[in-house]
């Protein structure tokens, strides 16, 4: 198992990256890594670890792309990046897969350009991770495609029950359309089009609403990427509100250090669902190979275990059911 | 001033409706009351208190719309119900506002078709709360309106501001734009026409995105009422969902009972941004009266807050300044 890690992705790279790599490897015995990015930092970082050197191999890319950058004109234009090296290298054979905490536009541009698509698909999609009170489950379209159509509608739904059965390890996966009411017939009439057309799919559980998210109604929370890229990050910035706002509640009121330590305490193990960390990146569905991205902040250890969901798409064959389930 | 109150309108009826009323009474003692809904069970429900009877009136309507029935055939054939009864009477200068915990659709549809748009609206809006760092900022459109258009938005945004100054007292409120990034050329081509349509109104700050609604970067986050509303029900969902993560980490801890109610208590004070009862309802803008609609869920205090929040609006001439906003 070879997979290839951007170590020029996110806000703390190399570092991150490496540290993420190497953890990764000490886990897994089958595993090597190819760092992609620019050789001398990354190897700097490297030298400040021991490490088994025979599983991990720097592949040197010069060119950063950043995270604010215009995802089309940096793919076509930085062709010595970690994103297009990498994704090269994945293309080639190289690697099973790549993985990136990078921009998220040039991560799937270039993973639908360089990977192209699987057979059967007319749209990849970015499949999100959400915490509900069950554990993580998808939204999906969470930002690829800001406008869908019935049919699209109905092949994300498919990725995204493969995916949910796959990796997340949830049976018989529901699909709920995300909607303004549960009847049938509410919403534009894109979203009655998109509901008639997923009466077909086996698992639909018709509409649900924005309260039904957290309690984990559906499986695969399907939407548009507009939706659903402002309810992911709406739902990121909850946790650092709750403790931003238990913080000022701390301060107004007049508590024990005991008190406040045993409150965080609790409050810390409530909030374990939201961490990112534990599930490391988010799959774009729907390209011909595996491309995972992460946050830009991303920690060592979401970076492990965007490592290790990597290999855990590889090993389940996501895509090759993927392609059995549509066509 | 004198407020007319759904007495068969939410999910407690009368109950809810009577004490909130007699509890607003009591605090204002300008204040004139008449409970519309069934006659019988109101003076039931007034019997079990005591009051001062000269400031509260029973206007008898015997139909009663349900929480989930459909808006507009409800209001066509319902003539006898609270709604229409109560917002005739608004209509025909009996009082100065109408509040409702009932079905949201229906009162929209009602306050649209009876009491009509203000001089120079195309299109009423409903105005939500939305809990942020800031305090109560405002969602525009929460549900009324699934799709905007450039002109709507401007209108919606200006009226949005007026509220967030006559009755938030928040002075040059700012408008963003609900975006899946910051730059002004994100988003769909609907966004993109209107992001450029908002560009000549004052205290526009541009797109926003979902991780900048909880910071209360903007006072007015201006979005359609699909996203409005699912981004609001979402948003109601939080308190309950921390509140049951909260619960399984307390069972999942080994800690003290004493230590246990601490961190509710920390967790009750900062959960009480949440908490919509100081707001009690929402606003319908651009209609030619004050008409304002509330959780089902209404307790006492909330449709007290939203008695208290209709006198504001009818004080403070909203309206009055709305129009001349548009004009």
């Amino acid at each position: 198992m070879i997979v290839a890690v951007d170590a020029a992705g996110g806000d703390f790279f190399p570092k991150n990256p490496v540290e993420g790599s190497l953890s990764a490897i000490t886990e897994n015995d089958d595993l090597t890594i190819i760092l992609v990015g620019p050789e001398d930092s990354v190897n700097a970082e490297l030298s400040k670890h021991e490490y088994d050197s025979s599983r991990v191999i720097v592949q040197d890319a010069p060119e950063i792309i950043g995270m604010e950058e215009s995802p089309a004109s940096a793919v076509r234009n930085k062709r010595n990046s970690s994103i297009v090296i990498g994704l090269g290298l994945h293309k080639g054979g190289a690697c099973d897969a790549f993985v990136s905490a990078g921009n998220t536009g040039a991560l799937l541009a270039a993973s639908t350009f360089i990977l192209g698509k699987l057979d059967g698909v007319s749209r990849p999609t970015i499949a999100a991770y959400y915490p509900t009170l069950k554990g993580f489950r998808l939204i999906v379209d969470a930002g690829a495609n800001l406008e869908i159509r019935p049919e699209m509608a109905y092949q994300f739904s498919k990725m995204g029950q493969v995916f949910c059965e796959q990796i997340l390890g949830i049976e018989d996966p529901k699909v709920g359309l995300l909607n303004v009411g549960e009847e049938d017939e509410k919403g534009t009439d894109e979203l009655k089009e998109i509901h008639n057309h997923l009466k077909s799919l086996e698992g639909f559980i018709g509409n649900v609403e924005g309260r039904d998210i957290f309690s984990g109604k559906a499986d695969v929370y399907l939407t548009d990427g507009l939706v659903g890229n402002i309810v992911l990050k709406l739902g990121e910035s909850i946790p650092a509100t709750i403790m931003t706002l238990v913080k000022s509640a701390v301060e107004k009121l007049d508590m024990e250090v005991e008190q406040v330590l045993a409150a965080q305490k609790i409050l810390k193990t409530a909030m374990a669902p939201f961490n990112y960390e534990t599930v490391g990146g988010i799959p774009f569905l729907g390209v011909n190979g595996v491309s995972i991205v992460g946050h830009g902040g991303s920690t060592p250890l979401a970076i492990k275990n965007m490592i290790k969901g990597a290999i855990s798409c590889v090993q389940n064959d996501v895509n090759g059911k993927i392609v059995s389930s549509l066509n």
